[in-house]
């Protein structure tokens, strides 16, 4: 067995290919009309901005309305730290909430994981090809059977076991970290505890878990054999946000794959493996371009 | 409005193409071991049957074991009426019991309906096309909507209105009538009632029904409603044998469409009904082609 | 065999479930800024249209910008004669093409058929429960099979027979038709004539097709048997805009189905059934909802 | 950077949870009659075989017949090297190819690999949870890039770079290496040069690649970019036996995605990243366990 040298994992391309070489997301969440809109377009284009995209929904539900606009950002004469002052003004009368992302800065990221590693690999090498516009600062775990391949990426693991006792304790501490490194998202790759209030009500619509199931088939414990008992044809993964309530979040994205009655518990949770990292990384790349907006207990997705 | 002519709706071709001119198969339930599928097959042989199929499992939780061998019947020596007491010395020390289907003679077949009309519609088309080896017999119905669609089709529509005082009385009508056309299998194609035990204990893995979700979510009514307030991303259709427990029977076979937030709850709908109309087709063409055998409450299907 | 009643086949309900009561929408091409979607933003606002969606895409590869926005007319101050000439000012400058679809006068089809009707009848019942915002008026044949069939819905038959000698005299008389019913909108639903210059040059981006394979794979004629030669493990159907060249138009949606090696040809056909009705009518679903926009021998879809 | 400890990538688990301790599946390939697979079953019966799965095809094309049985070692009689001239003897008549695969001694494979390391990693990261039955003794490349990874896994990397003038030489020594190894199966995961004759012919169906399209639509290079520039709507993988035409020799699995206009070629390959080392994996898998034949250019696959 040779050491990994550094260059053999390290990114292998900074950014997806075919993207503008450095682009602005805003995902603005508002009451009713599009003026708003309108005027944010003008504003933009008044700064030099290239518009690439724009998504706009009134849910007739409940009277919201969501709008993300991309921008190209060559030519932008704002500087990151201007941009959001003057939003706020342009959109002030709108009072709605909204969140930028520009591809200048990646999103600071924490993944939470326990013994399973299939969802961790996964993430961890698409960050690497490029897939993900993220900075992954840091793997907390209860485990630590995948220190070493968390290491070998060049990214801190932080060993935080959990007991009943120790839990509220322990959550503190993560807390600490995530504040540390100005975490802006925590990605549950198939992290086996559930978090406390103190973790989930810091960080809302900000973590997102995989859950090994087609919910609302299936919340809680032992998916795949609850499903090889049930019989069911297709089996399914969904990555939703962390809410108080367990596997009840807003859904983000689903994926189910055919199973048979020829396929063990083993073979379904084989099957699952790859539901559960393609369906996690979809959810993660939509949240990390700015294309999840929440309403209510829904998501709206401009996929 | 012209009349349409009786021919314009008669079967368009009799039977699928590429499929032997005649063919049967045999479905059997057994207990552990393979003997009697090698029997089984030296028996066919020796009466000219040409095996074009053969599939056999062995369910390791239960012990149980399925077999299915399919033959032609081009040469085959004995007669319809030879074969079952035939194969019933052959296969007796197994003591399983079996299905024959032999396409010199489509299962008699009774469909179900409320006022929906897409999976009628559908069963009725693929009927006339040849894609299901089945003699429609008779449609029964709580409504009078589709009775006109029905007769156009040169098929029987027996209208049997039930409220709950009347159901147990209606229900022995139409077992009458079930019997009367020996009926072998009935088909619930979006029938709004639940069928009581007088119906459902006399045709044991005999009624199939579609469920416009994707079970085990969503059981009930108003699946679409609940789909679009979970905000789930996929929607579904499961196709089961009816037992006594509502929406628990066997699945037999499910299928899932994509949705977005845009979707109101009348495109769920529509989406359900493409879902509803394939998944309902495909599970009664298994079931007509003897690929379904039960095991538990699962099945085993040789698709 | 009885008469069908008119009422029988009529429309279940007139427009699908969820939708706004009324509602317009805009497609415009473009090119480069997004000033003139502000401004239009702005024109509809004024005019009390509410907004309820809105796309707009740059196509980084031309540079043509591709916009359109749906509003509620509920109390929208302009009539539909107003309003064409009002955009034509507002989005001047930009010399785009645009299109505008309202939901208060659904678009004129024609159908073109020959034998199959599998596609010609899910078209005319998807259109009978309110799926499709179209107005049929002609369904155009070279044969005299499914006759019956569409003057039972009530819509006018035409038949056009064709041979090599009579295809140009013929397809002048098919033009007068379509022009006589001021059709905006073809739908060759399996119909397997190639349509001569005279036609396609007419409706440019206005006559969608339905090819029985995953194109490119497979274009011209007997898909399935070369799919069955080749052993493809999945096969397709492709909607896209017709064009001079044989099946090479703008590609509007595909959809794929399993096969194995049981399938015979007849198998393919059938699965191929399921999947060129489901694929033409999401294709025309689009078309009508003004959602499809084409650039080069591409399309984007606003989904 | 640390070194990763040699336990870190070791198997996790050494076999598929839910298959049986230790179990066996002989493949053959025989003409017309049924009676050879009685004989079979009636052979490993007679050994205290438990059979756990039968299939058996008669392509009616061809006339040619497939069987496959599966049947627990656990209190089977015959060592492994007994098994093989048995069966020879029980099959005789038959004249037919067969092949035994089973679990006590994992198949010998090799990997050839390029630059790119998503197929790669894929395969060497399912190896470890114990998804293959496969022991995976070299892997051969035309670069350097892959080596520290493939090490870090504890196999070996032969480093053979190919020109035009070398590539006869380089073949041969190729042979050498896979000679040497006992190799049974070749597995090219985006190798991308294309096989001299001198492979190929030594390996018929035992060399498996994925092409990254939809075969046959896209055979060759760029498919990436030659089916954005079709404007497709769905994007495919294709894993296949390689034979002396390129992207021509029957085909095992095939997978699509969708994608719409506003992927570029760079999301296009994100995309089929994921459905390469699915596909690729999948058809590793059946070929490993012994469930594909070839017939003619085509495969029959006992999924």
């Amino acid at each position: 067995m040779r050491t990994l040298p550094a260059q053999a994992l390290a990114p292998a391309c900074p950014r997806a290919q075919g993207q503008p070489a450095s682009s602005a997301a805003l995902l603005l969440n508002g009451r009713g009309d599009s003026e708003v809109l309108a005027r944010l377009l003008a504003f933009i284009l008044a700064h030099h901005g290239g518009v690439s995209q724009v998504d706009h929904l009134l849910d007739q539900e409940t009277g919201q309305s969501f709008s993300r606009i991309e921008w190209d950002l060559a030519h932008f004469d704002l500087a990151d730290d201007e941009l959001e002052p003057a939003l706020e003004e342009v959109a002030r009368c709108d009072r709605g909430a909204f969140r930028i992302i520009s591809s200048r800065r990646p999103a600071r990221v924490a993944i939470f994981v326990s013994k399973q590693d299939h969802c961790l690999c996964d993430l961890l090498l698409r960050h690497r090809t490029g897939e993900l516009n993220a900075d992954i600062r840091v793997v907390i775990s209860n485990h630590l059977e995948l220190k070493p391949l968390v290491e070998q990426f060049g990214i801190a693991y932080v060993y935080s076991p959990i007991t009943p006792e120790t839990q509220a304790l322990q959550e503190q501490r993560q807390l600490a970290i995530l504040r540390r490194h100005r975490i802006e998202l925590v990605v549950l790759a198939r992290y086996m505890r559930i978090l406390g209030p103190a973790l989930v009500d810091q960080f809302p619509a900000r973590i997102i878990n995989i859950h090994h199931a087609f919910l609302p088939a299936f919340p809680g414990g032992n998916p795949y054999q609850r499903a090889l008992d049930r019989g069911v044809k297709l089996v399914g993964a969904t990555a939703h946000y962390v809410t108080a309530g367990l596997d009840e979040g807003p859904i983000i994205d689903q994926g189910v794959g055919r199973v048979t009655h020829r396929d063990s518990v083993g073979d379904l949770i084989a099957r699952g493996r790859d539901l559960e990292r393609v369906v996690l990384a979809q959810a993660v790349r939509l949240h990390l371009e700015n294309r999840v907006a929440v309403c209510g207990n829904k998501t709206v997705v401009f996929g």
